[in-house]
């Protein structure tokens, strides 16, 4: 199981599953893959997701173009993402530890990711005691950007656009990236939900 | 954030979303959540996610039903789990630690899933220096199931019927139950991808 490791480096890495919720699936994530930006980062796709590896800022400006050029006003699109401070075992992917931190797909993620989202998450931290306090942190974070965060049962809840949230999600794991050995945070980011508009009917 | 909590107790829960990639999305989840018998368990549907509270047995029962009475042999369909020791707050769900571990959908779930499934999956243990020889013992239990655990970046692979994998599920959240204070396990389980079949199409 490599979802940690002994001796670990500083990539970090991201799986990210595409649902978009139609027939059309297939093609609908192959064209949202082909129009991501993934000259900073180390990227494969296997049967359940895509992976794309490298610095922080790269990995999350990569993640974020991949949903973010799925979204189509029609469909309800649900993204699953797993983000974690990787492990090595592969030189492929350390090779875009360069340092310069870049984000090709910034500008787009900025222009096209003002619909709103609704988000669940959790943040994990391993080896360590007082994990409890670094979550704490990281939920403060999203307060802090106004993504409104709510407790759920095993999860946080949080609403803006997708921008914000993928902006939310870097902060979060820069601070992560510096200050803890070990982490991961998976979240759901999902729009146009059929659910939103029962809540929203019956309110 | 609720995924874990100062005064835990023994109460297990499961947040399964359910991905049938089509267009008739909704009515096919809504109609897997009214086959299933969920007098065993306190269960809430919410924006992302069926959850199930309860035993661990009677949790499993639930959402392996939810999810084998979702297949259809025409459509793909994902479905994520996060499996928990869960936490307080809610009496709704502890009334459901009767002692019993009832499974009502256990036949149903032997009789219909004999279908091949594709598993990822992550076990993460919190609070403890020796998480990693937690998670390779979780990892064995799968391969004496003969699952074929294999090895990818932040996840480990499984392929086996849905009855099986869900049965080592079961396993595995026993001894989690009994060993550890607070874990997770996140599963994603996938049935006719059409990566399969073009991976099949190149061997």
């Amino acid at each position: 199981m490599e979802n940690c490791s002994m001796n670990q480096i500083d990539i970090t890495g991201c799986r990210i599953s595409l649902y978009p919720m139609k027939d059309d699936f297939a093609s609908h994530i192959l064209r949202s893959i082909k129009e991501t930006d993934t000259t900073a980062v180390w990227q494969q796709t296997d049967l359940f997701s895509t992976l794309y590896r490298g610095e922080a800022a790269s990995v999350i400006d990569a993640a974020a173009a991949l949903f973010v050029n799925a979204y189509d006003p029609k469909t309800h699109l649900v993204g699953e993402f797993t983000f974690s401070k990787g492990c090595p075992g592969d030189l492929a992917g350390d090779a875009f530890l360069s340092g310069k931190h870049e984000r090709p797909n910034h500008q787009q993620i900025t222009a096209k990711g003002t619909f709103i989202v609704q988000c669940k998450y959790s943040f994990y931290v391993f080896g360590r005691e007082d994990y409890m306090e670094e979550i704490a942190h990281i939920v403060s974070l999203a307060d802090a950007m106004g993504l409104q965060p709510q407790s759920a049962h095993y999860v946080t809840l949080l609403s803006g656009t997708a921008a914000q949230l993928f902006a939310y999600f870097e902060q979060a794991l820069a601070y992560a990236h510096e200050k803890l050995p070990h982490y991961v945070l998976e979240g759901t980011v999902s729009v146009n939900s059929p659910s939103l508009k029962e809540a929203s009917l019956h309110e």
